[in-house]
């Protein structure tokens, strides 16, 4: 093991100069990769040194999401104390079922959980877990909602007429997910969404008064802090109080934006947070961590045992229930998620994650600055979103993707809300600075005149 | 990011010296965890000396999985090369949906999903995926079936009387399953078992005319290599002559012991695998890759596309669906867990992965044969299995195991079967040799030697 953590750290330095040198590595067109890159599979060893220049070909060819050229998706920068203790989870390899296998590292997970239930004023019966992914964390919460109001269901399969509610911009796992607990698509009510992206809440409940003069049994809703598109924050205030009326589940999916609760300046997004049964966020997005780190906690842990225990004799030897987390997750053996995030917080302090999550915000209005004083842009984002979208001059927002990645200048995806198609810019990358900001449309302005010189 | 590299570097040598010199670490009483140890999350950040401090303290009390005394799950011991290359995802930290943001990471996956279609003689229509953890590899087959069978489910809701059935020694992931995908528990049929552990085969033939006489639809059978407690390999040949006689989906979970592929003298345990419709096995178990690696492959990829796709625009921006995985996962955003394998497949050859296996279970013959020699012992496994069950004199197995994990002095679990319960030690670590499997048996002896000449 020695040879092969010292070949990691070679490896691991070799990563990061590339990440400033060539930041935006070449891409292989797919159809080429196999030809490009030795990525077969053999009867016979080979040796340590061919391994190495194997390794080193293709970390130069993936794409690299801690350059600060990456503005692709919703994650992206490196937190080095988080990488940190994900290194050590992959060495110390627990699984998280149970006390006697993971020892402290079920007491990390736990006062990670803990300290957030409290942070967002959840009850003392409040508890939670981590799921693979922010879609996983929709669905476990989707699936304790039919449970508690369906409480045949895991025996008989669903026996009610239930109905979930989301709004139109909300991630496509909720509608997944229903396909995924039995409920069937057809059984979510896509709610419309205002001009900026948020579920208008009056439709809402318009849409589950028509339900249940129906006779139909509306039992979930989903909120969103932060869009997948526009970054937009639904109202949770003002959907928790019909939520409250008729009774329904809400769940807050705040897998993109949920981590504002560590911001004092920003934990407004989500005001009455409080008042839902989950919540869940993904720290592998604005907080840095490696992928994945995706939290759901829930109001009445009651409900993870209900929909999530299962009595296995052979794998539950000592200890009490509550120090077996295999007891409320959807897996059985589960990867160690929580080091990571222990250690970065540990490390940084809440004023740290707040700063992370403060300065994406900072970021972000100098984006959009930028883009208002640019007569060249049209800009599509609102103020309160990291997500900055817009047009550069005629330029299609694919061709402009497309054309910057194709030529390694950066790499950014586009989105669509309100009849518009845009490039959509995200500052999630906390460890970026105004000049990257600059440097990121500087970019966009090069290519395209020397291109539009020589093209039109 | 160099400093963060060092310290790893530094706290994993000390990890590697503790598996040697404390391989059993004290295990803390989980009502005394919070005191012994300071977990706590603060407002304010630490010094990175104190973090240090934290981390070792956390390092000497978390259970070592990849010591020679830890044989208390399906996975143990440490492969250099499979930690390596997960090392290096955690560093590259790319997301699994698409192409343009994995790059040759996709192409590394795709690769060894090919490679094992190929090896188990599936068709070229095949594919398959990585999930989190064999409980979900269950899951996804099931839910596949599911579609195939009540094509309108993922839209409606179930709208058939489905029946599922898997043996009564089976892991307990199939019910639970059954609960997720809204079939409900009660329609699953737990077949029993031979007196080794092995479904009947008769028997399910009986169950599934029975449920078909009353007007119910027979869909999905689950056959097991390596069940949980006794590693038993269900007959896949005789199930499969049942399911195509009757039309179902046959799924092979392999999660424990499917690594029996990669074995010319052991893949007999699996003959007929060509008929099933899926198969998983877990890398992280026999293959002693880090947790998790988890593979899924299915003989029409066809119902990966009709259960898992969703459309996503602002995400699959860039090339044909073939490679952007994302539309056949569980996730949405997904952790890479391709890199460990390929790169340990990669530098010890197929044939290298078949000396991890077969070395298993000469380890498992040697432990049989050690326990068949010695009177004080009461062997309750058969040939062809890793795990060895066992009594020692007339000590409780629950009690045993407890004694030697409160003393330190190793970590193995205990598991019942028919009317017996008993020590489940798992010569899973292909890191052992044979006098580990001599100090195992020996350690146990002179703890209860000393213990016997004061207590009784």
């Amino acid at each position: 093991m020695h040879d092969d953590l010292k070949l990691f750290t070679e490896l691991a330095e070799k990563l990061i100069a590339l990440e400033t040198n060539h930041p935006v590595a070449n891409p292989i067109d797919s159809q080429a990769l196999y030809t490009t890159l030795d990525l077969t599979l053999n009867e016979t060893p080979i040796l340590d040194d061919e391994l190495k220049h194997s390794l080193i070909k293709i970390i130069e060819h993936t794409p690299k999401t801690a350059s600060k050229f990456f503005f692709n998706q919703l994650f992206g920068g490196r937190q080095g104390k988080a990488t940190l203790g994900d290194l050590l989870s992959v060495m110390l390899n627990n699984s998280m079922y149970t006390y006697k296998v993971a020892g402290p590292q079920v007491g990390i997970e736990k006062t990670i959980l803990k300290t957030i239930c409290k942070m967002i004023g959840y009850s003392s019966a409040s508890d939670g877990t981590f799921a693979p992914g922010g879609s996983m964390s929709n669905y476990m919460a989707m699936l304790m909602a039919r449970d508690k109001y369906d409480p045949e269901s895991n025996r008989k399969g669903i026996t009610k007429p239930l109905i979930a509610y989301t709004s139109e911009t909300s991630h496509y796992s909720i509608s997944k997910n229903a396909s995924f607990i039995g409920l069937g698509r057809e059984h979510v009510r896509y709610i419309k969404a205002n001009s900026k992206g948020e579920m208008d809440t009056e439709a809402l409940e318009q849409q589950i008064k028509t339900d249940l003069d129906k006779g139909l049994l509306p039992f979930f809703v989903n909120a969103t802090a932060g869009t997948t598109v526009m970054g937009a924050f639904d109202n949770v205030e003002s959907i928790s109080k019909i939520t409250k009326q008729y009774d329904l589940w809400l769940h807050l999916d705040g897998a993109y934006c949920g981590s504002v609760i560590f911001s004092n300046k920003y934990k407004h997004l989500v005001k009455g947070i409080e008042h839902t049964d989950s919540f869940s966020l993904n720290a592998h997005k604005m907080l840095g961590t490696p992928l994945s780190c995706s939290i759901l906690v829930v109001q009445d842990k009651s409900h993870l045992y209900r929909s999530f225990s299962n009595d296995a004799d052979y794998l539950y030897q000592t200890d009490e229930d509550d120090f077996n987390p295999g007891k409320t997750s959807l897996q059985c053996g589960r990867r160690n998620d929580a080091l990571k995030f222990w250690t970065l917080w540990k490390s940084i302090g809440t004023q740290g994650l707040e700063a992370l999550v403060d300065k994406q915000f900072q970021l972000a209005a100098q984006a959009r600055a930028y883009i208002k004083q640019h007569p060249d842009y049209t800009l599509y984002s609102f103020e309160h979103s990291i997500s900055v979208c817009f047009n550069y001059k005629d330029i299609a927002a694919e061709t402009l993707c497309t054309e910057l990645y194709k030529h390694s200048k950066l790499m950014v995806g586009y989105g669509s809300f309100g009849g518009h198609t845009f490039v959509r810019m995200v500052t999630i990358n906390s460890v970026l600075d105004s000049q990257d900001i600059i440097n990121f449309f500087e970019t966009i302005e090069t290519f395209y005149k020397n291109r539009h010189t020589k093209n039109t």
